[in-house]
């Protein structure tokens, strides 16, 4: 018998007489005035690593894009139909989001696949094939070094997916215009489903470490509402 | 001065000092055993409809994939980057979901761009307008109607796309295959922003009502972690 | 004029007019009763990774070989001085250490030497050459991956470097031997200066990872001095 | 069951709720700008003579090479490994060290295996026996000698084997060069486990003399952290 998922019915019941009255006004402005994130998030399908959860963040404050392995493919108008460009450009030229954080994670099935060099297509389309063979150069780096751990090349490779998600976000004309007269940052993260860990990545070199979370200056919350005329 | 966004920072502080904590054995299973989520949720980017708040999930349960306008195009095994197939066929294929719900909801910024004649290309290349496009023939229908207000035609894209999403969903052969063994299930459901009112779609039909919680029956959950041989 | 380095005096001084006086009877008993240390340390010579601060250690606790990148060469019975192997072979078969630990740790400059192909001879002898090509095959691979920041590359080889030890310790009999007895465990260990982290190895996978803190059972200290009769 | 020796565990835990938080700066900043010790200390294994212990020692100041009796072979550019030679040519030549001490101690198990006429090898490999064979013309000399009580011969040697270990210091190139430059100086120290004594070595006569503790007059500490540009 055909039946909507009883757990997201419950999670939806719970959300209602929880969560949502504590932020009804906030939604119903966020309604009627329009989103207005500062962040664009692009991160994992994984059910493991949900922005909104490892964030804590409140409706409105992230606009969250979502693929297999957070990839950006490069910049390529040819007319086809690019999910991820497409978000990509409606959160930067649209929402003229200031800040884009790409998040990877431990354990991503999506990079453990671009390391399996067994793998079969999972059907004859190969989508998942093709989408992860953004990484195959590097992929292949890291796969014929046979020092280092399996789990060793599958942290490798994350973080260096999110570096090459980077840099295929500045083939984006508007990605790169922005950041260089100061309007937009650009920002690598990656989390650890073991232990909650966050890293971050160090702009100039690229190398990932734990934030000092003593040094975090809470900020009075910047406004996530568009005002009426938005 | 390049800096990872601090309200990134203050909120995962919290998450660690608070639902980190209580989630600590979960998070490990789920890094050990790996994931197994019952659910593929394919949702927007919308900052103001995040699944894992509405849903009030807990890590392990949705595997979620969010693009603009929560659209799936057309099975297409052209060799392209697919991020939407990808998804779509890791989920099904490799993690073997038995639901797959598309969520669309309202004000969503991507339809309305879908129903505005005078809409500009956002870039150069126009992505977002390559992507809506999925929805022309729809949107030009709707677009046309001058006795629905511009908030109907707002609401009843929304739910056309949703249907549009679940009938290219059922391109993919590994969807209609497994959905005709009875092993997989297709579902819509409609979010408003406005009031937090969920809507779901009726399977035969393809009409939106609202669900009626009291008939929900909470059941036990199910086991999201893999187990270790998975 | 020719002076001993009064910072050691300062700090001898202070050692006798403090911590000495709590460890007299310690002291004394380890001189007259001998040592008799359950543990093995194989560090490196590095200022900053000291094993009696790192680990809080007593006089008694550990007997500590230090060189360059704490490496072990394989077994070589060649009638060769042998700082390593001698002082390996007096832990496990005069001493019968009951632990080996290699700990090797960030930012090491032998490791970083491993890795600079343009590394040029610091003396005629090259004798940092000839001990670090112990790593050559290993840093050979690791050098040629472009796609790891140089830091992650150095932080691979570090503990590969460690893995390698290990391999090596077992190349002696009287380590293989004891260990299939179970009268002998052998464990890595990495410390990242830059934030006084420890990582311990997996003994199966050689993966590394943060040992929970919460789980060590304080136990009552070890005998590390051996009776009269030793 | 393999397990991480719990009392290092426990040692660290209390190192990073005690210790590391006053060093922490100064690790950070070791790490940061490398170390810049200015002293290389040559000391033995043993478990009761730890130099940051004797020495009071903080993160920096030391780099400290341990093998078995404080040894230095001779000067033995043959292109095998030699993880002595290895550190002395690493502090010298590149860390730039301003001093050199070996430092000897009491009871020391090397030179009392190198004083017994009857000592078998611990292992068919015998590399205690090779290793304190550097020692051999010295040993048999004092060994012969029946006037001078165990204990008496014991001292004896240990003090001749940190002249010995001197004077192949000084076989190396770079430590001879530098000296006679002014630019390297070569000290001896003797610990005495049973009272905690330290003894100096006189550079002209070689006797070993208690220093007067009063006469060192405390200097401000000396820069161990290399500026950002080394």
């Amino acid at each position: 018998m055909h039946r909507f998922p009883s757990p997201l019915l419950d999670g939806y019941r719970n959300f209602m007489d929880g969560r949502y009255i504590e932020e009804r006004e906030r939604y119903r402005a966020l309604a009627e005035n329009g989103q207005k994130p500062q962040i664009l998030l692009i991160a994992c399908c994984d059910s493991r690593a949900a922005p909104e959860i490892i964030f804590g963040s409140r409706p409105g404050e992230l606009f969250v894009m979502r693929n297999v392995a957070n990839m950006i493919p490069p910049y390529e108008p040819d007319g086809h139909f690019h999910a991820t460009s497409a978000a990509l450009e409606y959160a930067v030229q649209s929402l003229r989001v200031k800040d884009i954080v790409v998040m990877g994670h431990g354990r991503c099935g999506g990079i453990q696949a671009a390391l399996d060099p067994a793998a079969e297509p999972l059907s004859p389309g190969d989508f998942i094939g093709r989408w992860m063979s953004l990484l195959k150069p590097a992929a292949e780096q890291i796969q014929s070094n046979d020092v280092m751990t399996a789990s060793e090349r599958q942290t490798a490779l994350e973080r260096v997916s999110i570096r090459n998600s980077i840099r295929n976000l500045r083939t984006f004309p508007c990605v790169s215009i922005l950041e260089e007269r100061g309007k937009l940052q650009v920002h690598g993260a990656w989390f650890d489903i073991s232990n909650g860990e966050l890293w971050i990545m160090d702009a100039k070199t690229g190398d990932f470490r734990r934030p000092d979370l003593e040094e975090v200056v809470s900020e009075p919350e910047q406004d996530v509402v568009a005002p009426p005329d938005a």
